[in-house]
């Protein structure tokens, strides 16, 4: 594409190219955006190396000509979109690429890679969060998924309201709180349960977590508040009916007078075991498999299209997959109250819609001349905006069942 | 766990962790073994940098004694498993990594990242290579995947039968034949479809694929072979009925003259999608999203569990989740025709199963003294292990349909 379109004159045209999704996964009912700093910093940092060049020409993939235009490459031209946390919808026009064809087509794969991990980490995360109703939470999910998604699901997880990551890497990498508790392998390597707690607790103190149940978890916890005293910060139980061993465990720790020691369960968590066990005395869950792959929706299927040509709009018209043309906005209506009523998504050349007191809208500037725009959200910021974002849905949309998106994509066009 | 290890002297006991999989994800009847290619050059390079060492101690995460320990950090034991392209089963002892503790236990979120990754991703890649009966693959899904998972899932499929990728960093690390053809982005860019064909036939030559779909596909497979003569390479489908239209497409193609010409189709593939054109006049299937999220399987469960400690065989015990303590050897049993029967797992102290003269060892010396061993399987002869794993499992094992693991697996312990 990039070869012919050098050749016919065709690369200099000004195009815009948009991300959205066609739908939501998998009867979910909203989305939530994420991934846009890690997208931003990688696109002011966009160039094709030596080797990179190398290959490209040595493999006959693009002819010279192609090949010095992508040694000069950088991305000099515009971006806008939604903010991280922002919740997303069908057809919300979640970012828009503006540039010459040659410098935005080559930025389709990195801009959807980023987009759609992220956002479908986030927006599985999302939904747990809501599900533990205020009890800690912690990613511990890097394992099950590639070494460098790992870090970006911790990221993502966090951005959505998880308490922790164990990833350390996401840690030293964005500044995102870590934890951890020890695995069975640890318990096993002593010569017994006691002598590993005991050394546990030697190394990191009376508020560590001890995992008690590598043998008999009654034993365990008697063991764990025998070694470490009733100030043990807690204990943490990875099999079995977790809902039913909390309430015991609970028991049992106080009846040891360890009022204070907390609960933390895990083992295949996912948004609906985490919902079961609302009623039961869990002070944290640990989330790993479920997190990371997105509960079920790994990718959150967002599309990069071209939509204008020289202020021209264009769109694919076979019958199928059809795409809206032209560059487009997008406000959220919503009521006094502050509940979101509609995702209204308009031609930015076209007139613009009635704007109440409470509509908001929804994209913001990002990239400008191949820059980063100075005073872009930080995560914590980001972080903020999706708690109010879920506080403005109407109620259903916090409900974990298969629905409808909660509220309704209107195009003007 | 480091640092209470360290601090009590069980750091230093030598120890045995075992990677396998307690199940198949999702009623699959295999699982293919990928990644360890990957992971050993990880394993080989494995060290903590200043910044990490920087981070790691301000942050309070371990003392000063083991950050001591982690700046001269290099894994210096043994590895044995599976090679790549292997079927393995439920309990195939798939990788043992044999250290003091502490090198091995840092090593637990690197080698279950890789091998669960790659892994689920190469077990349903196998299965859309069979359901393609022998017609060219394309993996084009690097958009929908982490940007380097995306380029792990190009070697993973490649390794599982796939043609080619689209993700052309996959071609550079790894030396995959990398194939592509044009987006609808191309086409929407020129003023007319006809403008679009010529300019991509006067780069690329008439032997290119041309995207006939972005307006009407039967206006476009006529422009298509009137730019490019019935010599025209091939023309792609990435939407509508995939059946139908291709079925069309051959017909006008060949009424055209264009007997040659090939048809690639795409768009939302998966190995049912790929079975379901089994007889339709299709000569390539583009796999995107499918093939980078392993088709409902993003992970393979794998883990990574402590058997043995100063050779004595160490379990988890504590009524769910159970572990057999003990490092374990394979060997897959055979009938005289070739067609495997079962996996025999047992104790590698043990005494030795019966061994028939058509039985096979499983596991392969990796790693000697934190060095790769000589003369590991390249890419293409791990290929051509699945290749004939394949060939070699009873017929139900290549059912899409949702199963039992095709082959007991039997454990002597």
């Amino acid at each position: 594409m990039l070869a012919s379109a050098l050749r016919d004159g065709t690369a200099e045209r000004r195009c815009v190219f948009e991300v959205f999704a066609r739908h939501l996964p998998d009867g979910r009912r909203y989305g939530v955006v994420a991934g846009t700093e890690r997208l931003i910093r990688a696109l002011e940092n966009f160039r094709f190396t030596e080797a990179e060049l190398d290959r490209l020409g040595k493999s006959g993939v693009v002819d010279d000509n192609t090949l010095r235009w992508l040694a000069d490459y950088r991305f000099r031209g515009d971006v806008d979109g939604y903010p991280e946390g922002e919740l997303y919808f069908p057809g919300s026009p979640i970012l828009a690429v503006e540039g010459t064809f040659a410098e935005a087509v080559v930025l389709e794969t990195i801009t959807l890679s980023i987009l759609n991990h992220d956002s479908a980490i986030a927006s599985a995360a999302a939904r747990m969060v809501s599900a533990a109703n205020g009890r800690r939470m912690i990613e511990m999910g890097s394992r099950r998924a590639h070494e460098e998604a790992g870090v970006a699901s911790a990221r993502a997880a966090y951005l959505a309201g998880f308490t922790a990551t164990s990833n350390l890497e996401a840690g030293r990498r964005y500044g995102i709180p870590t934890a951890g508790t020890s695995a069975h392998a640890f318990v096993l390597l002593h010569d017994d349960e006691e002598a590993a707690f005991r050394s546990q607790v030697t190394t990191l103190g009376r508020q560590t977590t001890l995992l008690v149940d590598t043998y008999d978890i009654t034993a365990g916890i008697e063991r764990a508040v025998r070694v470490a005293g009733p100030e043990l910060g807690a204990v943490r139980i990875d099999s079995g009916d977790l809902g039913v061993l909390a309430r015991q465990a609970r028991e049992q720790l106080d009846t040891l007078g360890a009022r204070n020691t907390k609960i933390v369960v895990s083992g295949d968590l996912d948004e609906f075991a985490i919902a079961a066990l609302r009623a039961e005395p869990v002070d944290a869950y640990g989330v790993g498999t479920a997190v990371v792959t997105g509960s079920g929706a790994p990718t959150a299927g967002m599309v990069y299209k071209l939509v204008e040509v020289d202020e021209r709009p264009v769109a694919k018209r076979s019958s199928h997959k059809e795409s809206k043309g032209g560059r487009k906005a997008a406000l959220r209506r919503h009521k006094p109250t502050g509940t979101a009523i509609e995702e209204v998504v308009y031609r930015a050349a076209g007139p613009r819609p009635e704007r109440g007191e409470h509509d908001r809208d929804l994209q913001i500037p990002l990239i400008r001349g191949g820059q980063r725009v100075s005073g872009l959200p930080t995560l914590e910021e980001s972080r903020e905006r999706l708690r109010r974002g879920l506080v403005s849905v109407p109620w259903e949309g916090l409900k974990l069942s298969h629905g409808e998106p909660v509220i309704p994509t209107v195009f003007i066009t």
